[in-house]
């Protein structure tokens, strides 16, 4: 899931607050109704132990693919089983309403591992209500928030009989653990099953408390590591020093040459040819947010910001791409002083891409460019890890449009509207696959801690996530 | 202790050896007749585990200065135990020939622990007979070297009742952990106590299986972090990536300014400044000694060795000062990716010094150096570890020249000649507190796997280490 990061409302949503088309309809009534239920059903479905990274849960984890299909069916749901290699992807639909347009609600019933146990209030997996807020292990990643969206529908469905626009869900059990298998599917599929006007996805936070965003950008990943081969074992620095080449020694040499330090202009031949620049509303909405630089700055512990002088620190964390060195293998890391010459060395290393870049033809940027300053008396290699695409999304649209309207009308503020720095490689999968705007809509606030202990989801948050999705539905199915 | 590396025997020896001065004593016949007494002795010696680097074994190691202090007096030694901070110096004299020269024998009755246990054929400290050889941890570093001396002095005492020439012995009991006792101790005597002509040290293997070797320099040490303090907590680089200054990142710029990476030439300003050039005769040694250059390369795995072009590998390793990266730390350094700028990152880096570099005005170059290319956006410290002056004794004179001819008394071959590109903190401050030469010359083998499982000392070479102690004596005392 994504965290933190702001951009003002656009000033479309502006102007349409100001003329008074926000005013929420008595459907919100139904969720109200409904939410001591909806809230009791979401206990049930953090009770299940579907931790994906470890195989001893694999009972809890199909015991909760089959939570979620009972639950889609009791909303009234056409729903499935999707069998894949790993864990079901469970999918649910209802298509009553011909010629509205659909929405593809995205989630994950998947959560990460408790641990550390002993850190935790109370038991991670009997969700308890304090203060307001709801305590589990997956309450706000993703069970918490992909269930808005379930029980909003299931509210409305309850109330009305049927629904204003139609909707369809991909609710996937291995998002902490690699999500190939829904990748593969999105890809093999291409909109036969899934195929839809909007993906909607909420598996993040708010800008801030009462403050909700729409996040319609994230940037890629390539992730390498940069491997150096020298002598074929461990030797002593005393007797070798100055007559072979020191792997760790040429690792720094490469990785100096792939950025000057002070501007943080990436050297690597090419790497700029394919970055998109801002538009200009985009480039203005930076300009004019109200982000408090140095105050940020100081929440990192740092004096000011870092990199190109020339761009907004916002554009330089969202819309142009950066390198970092993530970690260096080899040699010793112990306490006090070892005095070795190591075999090997390896660097990891991540870019991260902005549109139009592409990690096939980064990768490939990179690997010319460590063979180009290789030193002497070592073997160097560039091995691709993983990566994903950037993603772009359309940031106006009818459902953009009325996934900013259902936040306003639900909280009473128009959401911020901003691009992101993280990669999300499902995300870019679905525009990319189904080639329809893809909106991130997080519920849950900056200090939920996800894969922490105690993680913790608003209960009005929840239940503002239910009548969102409701006002969505009812905004696509022309009410105002 | 050292491992390893020729030059080529002096002209002067071969000449003496030529000219029939080398013939074997009769007193050689007495070192032979107490072998078996000797060897039972060393295997009470290796029978206590004195592991001065596990506290566990504080009382074994107490019980092993008795045991050395007790056999100094058995041989006729005046002898005492000189506390300090950490276990004792053991210390033993016998100054009977007033108007001789006196020599000192250093050596260390601790040892490194034993593990991995199961790898052993035998319990590590039941010294077992295999094949002519001795089985046991501290059988070559140092007991069994260390003993040959103190068992040759014993021998020669028991059959002649006096000795040509006077012996002092300082056998320390931290040489595996820091060694900072007799660091102390010998600073502070400055000649007081262990006043002599020479200190004679064997701690280190021989050229090759019947090729003794004499060492009269080393390389000294100057062991630093490089510290690099970013961020005040770890950030995600998709949250963060370009806009701050990643620690890891500045690190890898602040090492690749620091040496060229084809001619490995250090690019500290000043840092050749001190450096003693090569005489003309160790230059010649280099050049007419039997270094299979290529055949060394590749029994490292290298297609060749790396350096400056311009010396010869040998230079490079044993007279010219290096700089090598040991490790980096911060980040991440499991399996897989993480996306982490890590709010701080460390190099490990030391330098390998030659006559007449010193380790202060390295650490002070260093420093400068740092600051001066230390990139925006982070806070940088070189922190100095540890270290050593560099070490280059007379190679010719009274007491090496008497080393050099009991070698050859006893191997039958002349030594070689060389220097060594290791640090041994005390030969150094030898040499600079008492500034007497010092002299190494090893009876270990290079396969003797000093520190491993299932290390030994060859019992021939004990016995010979027996014998050239008594002949250097004999020799010193005019004996031919």
């Amino acid at each position: 899931m994504l965290t933190d990061g702001p951009v003002d409302s656009p000033a479309w949503l502006t102007r349409e607050r100001a003329a008074g088309m926000n005013r929420p309809m008595s459907s919100i009534d139904a969720v109200e109704a409904r939410r001591e239920a909806a809230l009791d059903q979401l206990k049930a479905f953090l009770a299940i132990p579907s931790i994906s990274t470890d195989p001893a849960y694999r009972d809890d984890v199909e015991r909760c693919a089959d939570f979620v299909l009972d639950e889609m069916r009791a909303a009234g749901l056409v729903s499935r089983r999707v069998p894949t290699e790993g864990y079901p992807l469970i999918y649910g639909e209802w298509s009553g309403a011909p010629g509205r347009p659909t929405v593809l609600f995205y989630g994950h019933y998947d959560v990460q591992p408790p641990d550390p146990l002993k850190e935790w209030r109370n038991d991670p997996f009997e969700a308890t209500i304090e203060d307001g807020r709801i305590v589990a292990r997956g309450a706000t990643d993703d069970k918490g928030q992909c269930f808005a969206h379930l029980a909003g529908v299931a509210a409305l469905l309850a109330d009305a009989g049927e629904l204003p626009a139609n909707v369809k869900f991909i609710i996937e059990g291995e998002e902490e653990s690699g999500g190939e298998a829904i990748d593969a599917f999105v890809r093999a599929d291409r909109g036969e099953m899934i195929g839809c006007d909007a993906v909607v996805v909420s598996d993040g936070p708010m800008f801030a408390p009462g403050r909700p965003s729409i996040v319609y950008g994230l940037r890629g990943l390539a992730y390498c590591e940069i491997r150096v081969v020298g002598p074929s074992k461990d030797l002593h620095s005393g007797h070798w020093g100055g007559a072979v080449a020191n792997p760790l020694n040429a690792l720094a040499q490469i990785l100096a040459s792939l950025q000057d330090p002070v501007t943080g202009r990436v050297l690597i031949p090419g790497f700029y040819d394919a970055v998109r620049p801002l538009e200009d509303w985009e480039r203005e909405g930076l300009r004019t947010l109200d982000f408090d630089e140095a105050a940020a700055a100081r929440g990192l512990g740092l004096e000011e910001f870092w990199g190109d002088p020339e761009r907004h620190v916002l554009e330089r964390r969202w819309a142009r791409p950066s390198l970092d060195v993530h970690g260096v293998v080899g040699g010793y890391q112990g306490e006090g002083g070892k005095t070795v010459i190591p075999s090997t060395a390896l660097a990891k290393v991540s870019m991260r891409l902005v549109p139009d870049q592409t990690a096939a033809a980064i990768v490939a940027a990179l690997r010319a460019r460590v063979e180009e300053v290789a030193p002497p008396g070592v073997v160097v290699e560039v091995v691709e890890m993983n990566g994903c695409a950037p993603m772009l999304s359309p940031p106006r649209g009818p459902v953009a449009d009325a996934v900013a309207g259902a936040l306003e009308d639900v909280w009473g503020v128009a959401p911020v509207l901003q691009r992101h720095g993280g990669s999300i490689p499902i995300v870019s999968t679905f525009l990319e696959a189904l080639g329809v705007p893809v909106i991130l809509a997080g519920y849950g606030l900056p200090d939920d801690g996800p894969h922490s202990p105690n993680e913790k989801f608003e209960v009005e948050n929840f239940v503002n996530g239910m009548k969102t999705t409701v006002r969505l539905l009812e905004r696509l199915g022309g009410a105002g």
